[in-house]
C-alpha cells in the first residue's frame, strides 16, 4: 500500500466560531471544493472515510454531493488520534482495490454546538464510568496526570510550552485562513492568560473550538498523474495502539513516554524509509501544547527531554531543522480534528502553503495514535 | 484483496436475553475464543473492526484480551447494514498489509440493554429529525413503507412471510447455539402473533432483540494454510451504498427494489465469477422477514416477485435451490447484528454447521449494504 496511493484534493470551508449552517452543509461544501479541486466530479468517488464521532451520515452526504456509489465506508475511533488514520483507511481501500477514488471528510459545529472542551456525562459508558465519578470529565484533566509527569521528569515549565504556543500563533498570524490570522502571540500574553489546569495549562496551550469543514480525496498515483494537481504521494500511513487509554500510558513503566506516537514513528520510518532529519515540515495534532513536545522527541527530531530547547532554539519554525504547525496548527488554524493538519501537509509538498518551507520534499502529519509521511514524487 | 485472505477463527458466547455481564466481556470472552480458534494467540493480533454502534473501545478490549499493537482499527457504519463490511476492512487492512491478523468483533446486552427496537429519540440528529416529529421512531416504522410497497406489487400476504419464518424457526430448531433451540413455530403460530405493523409484520416477522457476542479473524491465506482449522477463503468482499436512507429507496424510480442489495450482488458476482446458482448456502440478514425474499431476488437467487413461490416450494431449505439461514437466522439464532450469520457461514464451508449442507462450497453472507462470498480453497 505503500506509495501507491496520492492525496489528488483538498477542500475546507472558512474555520469559525459560529458557522450559521449545519453540519452536513459543512461536510458537502468541503467535500465538494476537495473534489473539484482534484478535478473530479461527485461521480467520480466511490468511498467516504470519516470519524466515528462524525455526525454527518455518509448517505445523506452523497445524496447532497451527487455521488452515486459507495463501495468503500469506514470510521476511523479515538477522536483526533485517529486523524490521520482517515488516510490509511483510505489507502487501503484503493490500494486493495475495493475503490478507485475515497473522499475523507470531518465537519462540526465543535463551537457553537456540542464542545469538546466542556465537562460532558453524556461520555458515561461501561468505559468512562470508571473515569466520571472521579472528576475526569474533560479532556484537559484527562490528559494532565500525563503531561504533569512528562514535565516533572524533564524540567518542563509552562513558559515552555509558551515557547511552542508563540510560534504556532506566529505561523497562524501569516495564514489568512487561520482564526488567529493577523493575530500573533507574544509569551508575556501567553503567561499572563488563566490556567485552565494549574500548573501545567493556561488557556492558550489548549486547542482552539471550532465551526468548519474539511476534506481530501484519495486516489492511485497513476491516476493522480492524470488529475488536476500536482502528485502528493502518500508515502506511509499507519496507525499505533498500543494499549493507552484516557489518562494515557498509565499501562506502561514510564508516564512520561508517549508510546502511541513511538508505534507510529517506528512504523512510518520502517515504511517510508525517510529518516527524521529528511522531513521538510512537521504537523503535529496539538490538542494542547506538551503533546508537541512529546511527539516531537517520539518521532525522533530531537532526544528525550530536548524537545524544550528544540523549541527555544527556532528549531520548528521556518528555516529551523523541523518546521512545526506551519498554517498555526490546532491552536492557530483551527481545531478540524486534525485533518485540518492533513491538508496543511499536502500545500507544503504542493507548495502552495501561505507559511511555504522552500522546496519540501517530505511531510509528516502526526495525531498521536495515527501518521502520515506525505512526499514528493 | 479478492481471494487473498481467509476467515482463520470463530467464537461467541450463548445467545440470551439477559447476559449478566458486561459487554466488553461479552466482547473479550468472543474474541479470545475467535483467537484460540485459529490457534493464535492475543499477541498475533494487531488488527480490530467492529461497528460504529459497538460500545467496546478497542484499546480496553485490546487491554483485556493481552494484544499488544494494534496497527489497523476500523469501524463500520449503517447497524446491520454494515454487517458484511466488516470482512471488506479486515480484508483491506490484511491484503494492503497494514496488518497480519484482524479481530471482528460485536457485543452487546441488546435485549436486557439498550433495545434497537424501541421508539428511541437519542437517536434525534440533524438527520433523523426530518423523521422523528413524524412518528417514524422504530425500525420496524422506519422500513414498513418499504415492505408494503413490496408486497403490493408482488402480491405478497403476511402468510408469505411466514413461510420464510417457519423455515428460519426448523433450521433454529435444531442449532443448540440458537435461542429457539428446539422451538419450532407453525405457520398457524405465526399467523396467531401479534401485530407489529399492521398489515405488514407480525411479531414473528421482526428479528429477536439479543444478548451476546460473536468474533472472527482475518488472516492471510497462506499463514490459514498452517493454522489450526480448514481455509475458509474470503473470495470476495463487498459494500454497495446507493444513496438508500431511513424509508430506504425513497430517491429512487421504485421504491419496492433493493437497490443497495442488487449493487452487492452486481460486485459480488463480478469480482468472484461464481454464479447465484453455484451458491451452495446463503445467510441473508434479516432484521425483519421481507428482506430475505427481497434479497433473494436481488442476488438473483429467483426472479424479482417470485420470491414468494421460492420460499413456498421448499428452495430455501436444506435440500433445496439455495439453503437459507441454516442457523435460524437472527429471528431463530439470536440477533447479533448480522455478524453470526458470517460465522454460520464459516461453519458452513469447515463443514461443522448443525445444519450442516452437503460438501458447502460457496456460502454468502449478504446484509443489505454489504456482502461477502467465503469459500472453499
Amino acid at each position: 500500500m505503500d506509495r501507491t496511493t496520492a492525496i489528488t484534493g483538498i477542500g475546507q470551508t472558512e474555520f469559525s466560531k459560529r458557522s450559521g449552517r449545519s453540519e452536513i452543509q459543512l461536510a458537502a461544501e468541503a467535500g465538494r471544493a476537495a473534489i473539484l479541486d482534484a478535478g473530479l466530479s461527485p461521480a467520480d468517488i466511490d468511498g467516504m472515510v470519516t470519524f466515528t464521532l462524525d455526525q454527518n451520515d455518509e448517505i445523506q452526504l452523497m445524496n447532497n454531493l451527487g455521488v452515486r456509489e459507495l463501495k468503500w465506508v469506514s470510521r476511523t475511533s479515538f477522536g483526533g488520534g485517529g486523524a490521520s488514520a482517515t488516510a490509511q483507511h483510505a489507502v487501503a481501500a484503493v490500494a486493495a482495490g475495493a475503490a478507485n477514488h475515497v473522499l475523507v471528510y470531518r465537519a462540526f459545529n465543535e463551537r457553537s454546538g456540542h464542545r469538546f472542551g466542556q465537562p460532558d456525562d453524556s461520555r458515561a459508558s461501561e468505559r468512562m464510568n470508571w473515569y466520571l465519578p472521579f472528576g475526569l470529565d474533560t479532556p484537559a484533566k484527562f490528559y494532565a496526570m500525563w503531561y504533569s509527569r512528562y514535565m516533572q521528569r524533564y524540567g518542563v515549565t509552562n513558559e515552555d510550552l509558551g515557547r511552542y504556543v508563540v510560534v504556532a500563533r506566529k505561523h497562524a498570524a501569516t495564514n489568512p485562513a487561520a482564526w488567529y490570522y493577523e493575530k500573533p502571540l507574544s509569551l508575556e500574553q501567553h503567561q499572563e492568560s488563566r490556567w485552565i489546569v494549574e500548573p501545567l495549562l493556561r488557556l492558550y496551550d489548549c486547542c482552539q473550538e471550532s465551526d468548519g469543514g474539511v476534506a481530501y480525496v484519495v486516489s492511485r498515483v497513476e491516476q493522480a498523474r492524470d488529475l488536476a494537481q500536482p502528485v502528493v504521494v502518500i508515502n506511509a500511513a499507519v496507525q499505533g495502539n498500543v494499549g493507552s487509554d484516557v489518562m494515557f500510558p498509565y499501562y506502561g513503566a514510564e508516564l512520561s513516554d508517549y508510546p502511541d506516537a513511538e508505534a507510529c514513528a517506528a512504523q512510518l520510518w520502517q515504511r517510508s524509509g525517510v529518516r527524521p532529519a529528511e522531513v521538510s515540515v512537521a504537523m503535529i495534532y496539538e490538542n494542547f501544547s506538551p503533546v508537541v513536545l512529546m511527539q516531537l522527541e517520539s518521532y525522533g527530531f530531537c532526544a528525550k527531554g530536548e524537545a524544550k530547547d528544540f523549541i527555544g532554539d527556532g528549531q520548528i519554525e521556518i528555516g529551523g531543522a523541523t518546521p512545526v504547525n506551519t498554517n498555526g496548527g490546532l491552536l492557530g488554524e483551527g481545531y478540524i480534528h486534525g485533518v485540518n493538519n492533513i491538508l496543511e501537509a499536502v500545500r507544503q509538498i504542493r507548495g502552495t502553503a501561505a507559511n511555504q518551507v522552500p522546496d519540501a520534499r517530505h511531510a509528516l502529519a502526526a495525531a498521536g495514535r495515527s501518521a502520515i509521511l506525505l512526499s514528493r514524487e
